[in-house]
């Protein structure tokens, strides 16, 4: 259905909302109509905070994610253990990882996975510099830490084989059944990989 | 969860795409992301779009529906009749009636409904305007088109009220059976409604 817009500026905002992902034409409209009813300078604050994001945003030399400065707040902290690279997709990952409060290490973000499918090849991702970072030394182990996906798991795999001639030590994420899930509806591999991959118990979760 | 950006003018972005009405922490960061992957024109625009329409968007004087000029291009085509005036609450339902195609008249918006419990009386809404409207000459009959809601119900009867002492004429729209319902999944109200208020058949739909 063409819809027939009142105001042409109005078609425009909504047109330009409606290029989010999984926002459609009408949530646009309520979105644009929403903002409508806020005073000016929340709006304002509103426009002016994606320009400047897309201006003024870097990222990390060292490990390509997002960052205010030049080498990001992660890289930059001395009492992160440098020696220690998880590599992750995206840098949502790295605020995931973060927020387990689990983690001392620093980072290495992909910026994606191989995926022939969506035309994502290894040079498109940030591989190469990390396969440079682990050249340059004072690294020892790299956890991959990638979706348990066939295109993570192909992108671990590659990364595995690029960094083969290097002696640093290479750990990927375990796999197995999540907290607070039932084996019962636990799928075949996971379960049987929990198994196999067992852990000694020492007692405590 | 309190998530710890790792910039901070991303933070400052998500969040206020958060503040936007069903969008929370994660949709607004995925929204975020997109538009950083986005060319610096593209985001430009969008940012643009947005305080553009905010600073410029003009109200018609006439029927309060959202607009470029002062006077909107539905009140200012001679073609419409100006003696039919639609009382709609927002400028969708203006959208809405005239994608039906089946409306010549003119429109009234209203700006919501009147509703106690979201602390919005009629002063708050355009009634006055209609009334002044109605008064000042020209207009032979109001189509009452609010949603068929409580509070929709009762700004109806408000306006029919404010209205009474005039000599225009006040219909509303028929209420009844939606095309494609089954009548045993109709509800009773809906149902006797459509039964009571039966139109003579001619032969065509």
């Amino acid at each position: 259905m063409n819809q027939q817009y009142p105001s042409v500026l109005l078609e425009r905002a909504v047109n330009e909302f409606a290029k989010l992902p999984g926002v459609g034409q009408k949530t646009a409209m309520r979105l644009v109509l929403h903002l409508l009813r806020q005073e000016t300078d929340a709006v304002e604050r509103f426009g002016q905070s994606i320009m400047t994001l897309k201006h003024d945003v870097k990222y990390c030399r060292v490990c390509h994610n997002i960052s205010d400065t030049d080498v990001c707040s992660i890289c930059a902290n001395s009492l992160r253990d440098a020696s220690l690279v998880c590599v992750v997709e995206n840098i949502q990952d790295v605020m995931a990882i973060e927020n387990t409060g689990q983690y001392r290490g620093v980072y290495h973000v992909l910026g994606g996975v191989v995926s022939p499918m969506d035309g994502v090849g290894p040079s498109d991702l940030h591989i190469d510099s990390l396969v440079e970072r682990v050249k340059s030394g004072g690294i020892k182990e790299i956890v991959l830490a990638l979706s348990s996906t066939m295109e993570g798991d192909t992108t671990s795999f590659y990364i595995f084989r690029k960094l083969s001639g290097t002696n640093v030590k290479i750990s990927i994420i375990a796999r197995g059944v999540a907290q607070n899930d039932e084996l019962q509806y636990t799928d075949e591999v996971t379960l049987g990989r929990s198994i196999v991959n067992r852990i000694p118990f020492t007692g405590k979760f």
